[in-house]
């Protein structure tokens, strides 16, 4: 590709996701300039509707930059979770647990408009609707991002001293770094999720996490109106097999207990069948590119810890780099991945302990499926297990 | 067979492990009469040497029936123990973590040594060395044990009103149970221990549970004089393949940390391989036969709960006859089973996660392996996860 047009910029960041809008904040916070490059519109980031649980330190860290006013009026803060099984239920009191530290549940969607509004009102740069991304001399000083205005637009070119690959899973950052200079740990879970979103009143004020013989379910609240329920399902499904009425009565079945409590229907106006991954990247980093947030590691959603382990990467990253330009340090950086997967593996771990306790996964041995069942039994009478589930729920200090 | 004497007893109790004597013990406490069969000698059992590590509550229940004087002389009592890893070396300190429990490490032919002496002195009857041990009429109220005196002594029948079925994972009472009526639960891990006794001074006073790339390796301490160490091996590898230079030179490079602690050597005076496995049998009763201790499950010697759960066991099942013999309820011996896998499951998940967590295990991907030392790093991080390993490790409370 030939550009047409060059700029410069001290860090090019790919992907207006929730990586990519916190490392735009922080840096600009420490006087670095950045531009995000973004493959969506903004009405499809904007729009695009994702569940969201904020630890208490990152909700902490949108207060203390100014983004968090929304937020506060909207979220709603949950101090507990409850899990379900046997029939019976068993109430997590998490901010009891770890000293008052809660979670908030405000969707990714959200976020993600007011760090948007936010960092244009401050007069940042956020190209939407690129195309072509292509990454150049990442091994010296001066890389280079290559790129498309819209589909077919003329090719633009940003040098930069750093490149942030904020891309999510299938974004080209990763795969800039070369084959042979990193390893990638995985597991493809044998179910996925059947989500939904209901016009219904809330069944329960926070989450109830059920494992039931028939399979794993969710209940989660959006707002007074709108509620966000899931199924274990085989992630193979097609959605066209999952009838309004085959949900209702699946959810009825594994969330119901034996206390008398009823599960509240309404219409269903979203569904879809989602896949669930662990997956881990090492290292970070290749040169001049770091990758932060979805491009370096995917949870399963059933820790909540996605959007959380984004911006700590991030977090990490703006200190690394505002470091660097202070003083010229470089050991920030060089320990960016090393810093950053200590805090991932202990998310990917917590993650892959609360699926694996929680779904019923039918490749593992009956003495396998047994000791899920005996972890919970020992997890909801024991308060040091109980405090060990919680402060990895509420998220583990951020050093 | 023809029994040629026929006796009777109320609880017939099939081997003299800890199960069965503790049980012996426990009924005579009662009034209640047992008569112990076992296919060894009194000098086979009482000079097997296995490890031992008790439970605080096993501790007390041996000192308030008056057996624990010796084991209060030999035993060692260990307040915490080490984790190993990366090099580096963490403490657990079990009894800050619990409020004072501690484990003592005592070994278990040594409690057999003592509750042999001890029931044969109460006037206890044991048989020794009884052979072709075969129930009848369990679904009945009188079931009957007939065996031989010695190899090829002649037919005696034992008439009862229950049996104990203590007689380990090989023994026959298992099997008693119809195998339709039982459904067993199993995992055969991919290593074993390679375990040796050697005649050397402590290295450390505490146990060493070390997570090395090569492989686990555990260094326990047996006496001021004899010290027993472990390291993870191919289960099916010839002890003949591990000379002693072998053995010690694999000990110190998984064993070593930073801090410039020795390993010392002495002359190895035993060594064998053993295999690793969890068992769990459900339910442990048939009509009048219940199952107890490794007859009935088997833990991976990581979590060192085997000898406390067969105690567990028969604490159960001798309250459930008391209360058999003194009103006639049968709800506790209807509960046994149940009661007893409760706990059971329990001990099972420590040890599985004990024992994945410190095991080097090929045939887990690459991603469970990680996640297993990213479990280490946040265990010896959260004094909420150490004070869940440190309650199990000392014994969740008994009912």
């Amino acid at each position: 590709m030939h550009p047409t047009k060059s700029t410069r910029t001290q860090v090019a960041i790919i992907g207006a996701g929730p990586a990519g809008l916190f490392l735009s904040h922080l840096l600009h916070r420490q006087g670095i300039e950045s531009v995000i490059l973004e493959s969506r519109s903004r009405e499809e980031i904007e729009g695009t509707i994702r569940a969201g649980v904020l630890e208490q330190w990152v909700v902490d860290l949108m207060n203390g930059m100014g983004l968090g006013d929304r937020m506060m009026r909207e979220g709603h803060f949950h101090s507990g979770i409850t899990l379900r099984f046997d029939r019976q239920s068993h109430h997590i009191d998490m901010a009891e647990l770890t000293g008052g530290k809660r979670v908030t549940v405000y969707a990714q969607h959200e976020v993600i408009r007011d760090l948007v509004s936010a960092r244009l009102e401050d007069g940042g740069t956020i190209l939407f609707g690129v195309s072509d991304v292509q990454f150049a001399d990442l091994d010296g000083k001066a890389p280079r991002v290559q790129f498309r205005r819209g589909p077919d637009g003329p090719v633009d070119e940003l040098r930069c001293d750093f490149i942030a690959g904020c891309d999510g899973f299938h974004g080209p950052s990763r795969q800039a770094i070369p084959a042979a200079a990193r390893t990638e740990y995985q597991i493809v879970y044998p179910f996925g999720w059947l989500g939904i979103l209901t016009e219904a009143p809330p069944s329960h004020p926070e989450l109830i996490y059920a494992n039931h013989e028939r399979g794993f379910a969710l209940l989660s609240t959006r707002s007074p109106e709108v509620q966000r329920l899931y199924i274990q399902v085989d992630p193979k499904d097609d959605i066209a097999n999952w009838s309004d009425d085959r949900i209702w009565s699946e959810l009825h079945r594994r969330l119901e207990d034996e206390s008398g409590w009823t599960l509240k229907e309404g219409p269903i106006f979203q569904k879809g069948i989602i896949a669930m991954r662990s997956f881990v990247c090492d290292p970070m980093q290749h040169g001049r590119l770091f990758i932060a947030g979805d491009a370096a590691h995917i949870v399963p959603p059933t820790g909540a810890k996605g959007l959380n382990l984004a911006v700590a990467d991030v977090l990490v990253l703006s200190r690394a780099m505002a470091a660097y330009y202070k003083s010229g340090t470089t050991e920030g950086l060089e320990g960016y991945s090393a810093t950053c997967l200590r805090r991932i593996w202990k998310a990917e771990r917590f993650s892959w302990y609360m699926t694996t306790m929680l779904h019923r996964n039918e490749k593992e041995s009956p003495f396998e499926q047994r000791v899920h069942l005996a972890e919970l039994d020992y997890l909801v009478h024991s308060r040091a297990a109980m405090t060990a589930l919680a402060e990895n729920y509420v998220g583990l200090p951020m050093e």
